[in-house]
């Protein structure tokens, strides 16, 4: 049992990460009485439902990006650290960071989220990256841009067909997004800007090993969602998996259950957006751990063993009415609001609550006017579920500017087809070596 | 001579590099009955005199810069390359790309620029980067804001203070415009977001070798440009030169004619804003350049002994009205449309015309209501050089929409102090080996 605050001393709250469920964690813990110090390796708060737009030109990095202390700089008790945070030692109370400085705590928020995974594949990555961080997206985004750029360059017609190939792998919101956007880009953004490549023969491969997108969605929105993204030109091939990725393609085989035969596809731009690990920090608490490598945790989101470490967001595996609670950012800022409620409860010496998940509603986006919903009972597609996700998503960015210039960049690029973030960052144009080798 | 191009062939001209000279050939030259290429290392067109305003986290990098291949999308004639030159062989009329393709050329214009230059001390570069591209700025921008992440963190007072220390060289515009936004930021931006440092107690350093700011400028004006500065609580050092530069800071040492000793800085955050070397490509051609690297052109511009190839912008040295132009944004615009006036003049047989330089005026800022401004033989100096200068800059920019929004952005952090980008992209928080080292 954690040691009794009510004879003085200032307890102090440790939270480990800002991402929605350290923010609502943060915000939630923010009263005199406690000291506060929020741990982070980025330095700023990430809006993660648009990172696509960023990996597809569509925002700039600034307009989903806000610097931690910049938003929490009225709680004068809370301080916040920018650093790696390398393990906990929940035996001695302290977090270990990357200088091997110790943080103690008297409570521990632990929100740090996950990170993509390639089952066991991880040298996929270098040749198809996933997106979780603004690092991924100008990345992809790189990838995006430059492939074109060195089609327009390329005089062997297979070669060029070849960078001219998108593959998203993985049709769950973030793929089906991103593979939707990929098409826009093709068919609009780009056209006419070219002079020896066609854009409207850019083909958008989206693999899914399960047999239809979007499949924690009831089937008719995912029927609804794959025609959406066929009319936008995107190849849906469900029941497919990537057995193979490198830099000139990717072979795919049938899932089980599927009839489709193997065969391989020439492509330079393959995006990863299949799975999803729970953060290592987990692990670190030496205690008992889904397969995706979620801590188990108690009702109340404690870790079993430790009430004065809860676990909030992705790295939670809990259940709430008898289902499991879905790794979306809406769950994720209840979990963290409700381990800060609790971290409340026990330093009044009340008991702590069970986390119960109230569902408002899922959505995901496809491109222009194509979208699909689940709010209560009712489900949404097309233009009245596109503009549902939009007026979600603004009404949820951070602060009044970010909200305010989203809205008006919105605006501009719906009416223009133009996106204003098509700049390449971080590369030269030479062609690397292992570029040069045909598909 | 080059061929006539009266008989039917469609000419072609190629211009190598997209800055300010490169942009304004393109248009010059974009007409019916040529063919042009632009080639640039970058997909982008950068409005380079707002550049240190992305390196201190102002503006984000979308709102100075452009596409090319946008910019230039309705000039059906024109094909955009992105592609590095590694060399020109005038002999064949080719350009070489980094792939080893070969692009010939009718007419050339090189408009490859400058770099910064160390001064044959290039060890200096990892400690002390300098500012040119938009990944210098995010760079640049990366490190400072990491310095204060690290004070905060830092337990030992000498360590911090070196962490709070920020030494800029070289007091031409944009030394001077880093260092008094530097000030402000210290200043302003983030008071009041850390717990464990004063980022009042900011030092910001102006090292210059001249014996005063700004030298080009007339000396009373360098005069009010140093006092505004000072007022901002920059420290400048005149007549001061670095005569090493490491991780840990900086030693200086007096220029030639200055009484100061030498002495030595602990400073983690150093910024290079001193020299200018041209692009290498001048030295490709093999003909003869000044002390700079610039390619001495003739009159009209043209490289002497090949009347096809034209030099335009920084990498041109060449005197108009008995002075050499500046190496600005304004110059280098005008030379680019004089070298396309030009070779469109070769092409209908007519003689070319020798380049005159129309100064509009210098302008340089400061910080807040601080510039400095000759226009004519009007001096300015305070808030009117500054109104000044900020409706030029927003009168120049490309495109409605970044105009706009560069707007929206200025008038929003001038009523709040807030910079909008202060995003660290690009490294985690973990500290490299080298920073561990005390000073």
């Amino acid at each position: 049992m954690p040691p009794d605050y009510t004879c003085g001393m200032t307890p102090h709250v440790v939270i480990i990460g800002c991402g929605f469920g350290g923010l609502a964690a943060a915000r939630g813990v923010g009263r005199d009485g406690v000291r506060v110090t929020i741990i982070d390796r980025a330095n700023h708060h990430l809006f993660q439902p648009l990172l696509y737009q960023v990996a597809t030109a569509g925002l700039s990095a600034t307009e989903i990006a806000a610097p931690i202390r910049h938003i929490l700089r009225r709680q004068k008790n809370l301080t916040v650290l920018m650093a790696d945070v390398r393990r906990i030692d929940p035996e001695r109370h302290v977090v270990v960071l990357d200088g091997e400085e110790e943080v103690a705590y008297d409570f521990l928020i632990v929100a740090s989220g996950a990170r993509h995974s390639y089952f066991g594949r991880d040298e996929w990555e270098a040749d198809a990256p996933g997106l979780k961080t603004l690092e991924d997206a100008f990345e992809i985004r790189r990838r995006i841009l430059t492939a074109f750029e060195r089609a327009e360059r390329e005089a062997d017609p297979a070669a060029r067909t070849a960078w001219l190939t998108f593959v998203v792998i993985g049709a769950g919101a973030t793929g089906v997004e991103l593979a939707g956007t990929l098409a826009e880009i093709a068919r609009h953004t780009l056209r006419g800007e070219f002079r020896h490549i066609d854009t409207h023969q850019t083909r958008v491969i989206l693999l899914e090993g399960a047999d239809r997108v979007l499949p924690p969605y009831p089937p008719e929105l995912s029927e609804r969602a794959r025609r959406q993204l066929e009319r936008l030109g995107v190849e849906v091939r469900t029941g497919c998996l990537a057995t193979a990725i490198d830099a000139a393609g990717v072979s795919i085989g049938a899932s089980i259950g599927s009839s489709i035969g193997s065969s391989r596809i020439p492509a330079r731009t393959v995006i990863w957006a299949a799975g999803v690990a729970a953060s290592p920090l987990g692990a670190s608490l030496r205690v008992p751990l889904d397969r995706a490598g979620r801590v188990r945790v108690a009702p109340d989101l404690s870790v079993p063993g430790y009430p004065e470490i809860f676990v909030a967001g992705d790295l939670a595996s809990v259940q709430s009415n008898g289902s499991p609670v879905p790794g979306i950012a809406p769950a994720a800022k209840q979990m963290g609001a409700h381990a800060a409620r609790n971290v409340i409860a026990l330093l009044a010496g009340r008991p702590t609550r069970p986390f119960r998940y109230r569902d408002y509603g899922t959505l995901a986006t496809i491109g222009r006017r194509a979208a699909v919903a689940v709010i209560g009972r009712m489900r949404l597609w097309g233009y009245p579920a596109w503009l549902a996700w939009l007026f979600a998503h603004i009404y949820f960015l951070i602060g009044f500017r970010n909200r305010f210039v989203v809205l008006m960049e919105w605006a501009w690029s719906y009416w223009t087809f133009e996106r204003h973030a098509r700049i390449v960052i971080g590369e030269s144009a030479a062609p690397r070596t292992d570029e040069r080798q045909g598909p």
